[in-house]
């Protein structure tokens, strides 16, 4: 393992103390906790929190600030933070008008989250949650009843986080969430593994000429490895297993989202999206939105995600275009 | 080398079509050329261009847009575009005060940068230009007569993109330049070479527990070789060498860019920048700004650069901060 670290049990803390000192205009950090808060509190508006193990950076903390979350909670990395980390943030950010959970379909996620939900209610705190399963990979997975949350939880914090900056309460919130989880799906190739510095090796490896696709935030095994192939390929296999669960017609609307999973050079993500409009071109779609880049990572495996989200309502492009004053949202 | 690309020689091509698919409402690519073009034009204000080789994303195409970069000329990958290609920027962009040109100090890229002026001044357009030489890790280099430009360019775009969006003329802009350019310095740690897609292999390898210091951002070699050591060592290393050409005392003011180089995770930069913080303030510096992220990379090289900026000027940290609309500078 060669990586840029100290201690590798200490990673998440050095990491979130760099993170608070580059961004202290946006975030900081409730102190002996992986909490980080957002510096300017939204009085009387719905706060989101969400987080989930570190690892996967710039999310969550990237996207704490005005118009996104409200809190990120970074566990150890690619483990759960404990329900008090969470019911901490919760009781933090509550400005009067309830917290909303954004929680990945990972099972020690929910169980956390939502004990937490139980105890901040106990406190007189109304929590409610959305679990996002966008990854279209496999049906339950190592960590996950179901289907896992991946790269699109990003396009969830964008849309719910506009909607409660814009004043939504927390009923609102929810029912917005339930419309915009479903219509969100992602899947993904990777072209190597991801070491967590305590292990030391990366969680799985693949021969030199090796990809499989499908594979999860953490290296969970994904439905199908190959040789590596020109992108054009990568983007048809990608593009057709989306198409098949949106079934989507001529003019229907889009937003992508390529996420780069941690090493993947920019010059790849964009290769990748050239590929992947020619296909949706072809078939008539309108893609009315677009982001590139590193959004929701696996540490340094290489490889990428391709995230659409089936834009229903107009609305929904709005607060995909609100703007936010986050680190890592551009 | 296994890559998300199409055929290696149109590595370039594919990427700005997907660049400027991705960021329609920010840039578009001139027709036939690698010249990446704002979307706004700035009437009767100066137009900042820069560019090199590509292989450097974000850079330079990524900090194209208001309060930046006028254009951005996309070379081949670690190539030097041609004049021609310099020419079209200049006379696309030129909004009747002048062009300015950011030139990061290689001899190609000056010889044809500088050509491209001569060209330009025929057909009486103003040019002006600054050659940016911040790294600090070796005298002349594989392509450079001097010290070699690197990640500090990003800082030279961002203030004199704010100084041409305020109306400084092109006499101004010079003469910023040549104020804010000494007083810019970088030094980089590479742990892995990088590979240009035709080539199909690294530029240069270290051994599995090795690093190697001062490396440049095409793979020139650096200074010293050496095991990896926890990231607070190289902390100490690169500082230690900045600090020994600023020469700086307590109370000094700078701004900080910790900057990837390819495939290093945001976790390792945002570890290493809390080791950074800790020995800036043990000597007492004052940190204004600070960046850390992507912005000038070595395609999928794994390392990462601290560029310090000394802040003489009060005004200078306004334009550090002033408002840009760029895909990369968030």
């Amino acid at each position: 393992m060669k990586k840029i670290i100290n201690q590798p049990e200490n990673v998440v803390d050095d990491m979130l103390n760099g993170l608070t000192y580059a961004h202290e205009d946006l975030v900081r950090r409730l102190p002996d906790t992986g909490v980080i808060v957002r510096q300017k509190e939204e009085k009387g508006k719905v706060a989101l929190v969400s987080g989930g193990g570190s690892g996967h950076e710039p999310a969550h903390a990237g996207f704490v600030g005005k118009g996104m979350l409200a809190a990120a909670v970074c566990g150890p990395v690619f483990t759960s933070p404990t329900p008090d980390q969470v019911l901490a943030a919760i009781q933090e950010v509550d400005a009067g008008a309830g917290v909303f959970l954004i929680i990945k379909n990972y099972s020690g996620d929910i169980m956390n989250f939502e004990m937490a939900k139980d105890m901040a209610e106990m406190d007189d705190i109304a929590v409610d949650f959305v679990v996002v399963d966008d990854d279209i990979a496999v049906e339950d997975s190592l960590y996950t009843a179901g289907k896992r949350g991946v790269a699109g939880t990003v396009l969830v914090h964008k849309i719910l986080g506009a909607a409660a900056d814009m004043g939504a309460n927390l009923e609102e919130i929810k029912a917005l969430a339930d419309k915009i989880v479903p219509n969100i799906k992602t899947l993904g190739v990777a072209l190597s593994g991801a070491t967590v510095p305590e292990v030391g090796h990366p969680g799985f490896t693949l021969e030199e000429q090796e990809i499989e696709f499908g594979v999860g935030i953490h290296g969970e095994p994904g439905y199908r490895k190959a040789a590596i192939a020109p992108s054009k390929e990568l983007a048809a296999e990608i593009v057709e297993k989306l198409k098949g669960q949106f079934g989507w017609k001529k003019g229907d609307r889009f937003a992508l989202l390529v996420n780069g999973l941690g090493s993947t050079p920019l010059m790849e993500q964009y290769i990748f999206i050239n590929d992947v409009k020619q296909l949706l071109e072809a078939d008539g779609l309108e893609v009315d939105f677009k982001k590139v880049g590193d959004y929701m990572t696996a540490i340094d495996m290489a490889g990428l995600s391709l995230t659409m989200m089936k834009l229903e309502e107009e609305n929904w492009l709005d607060k995909l275009n609100y703007a936010t004053e986050t680190i890592a949202w551009v």
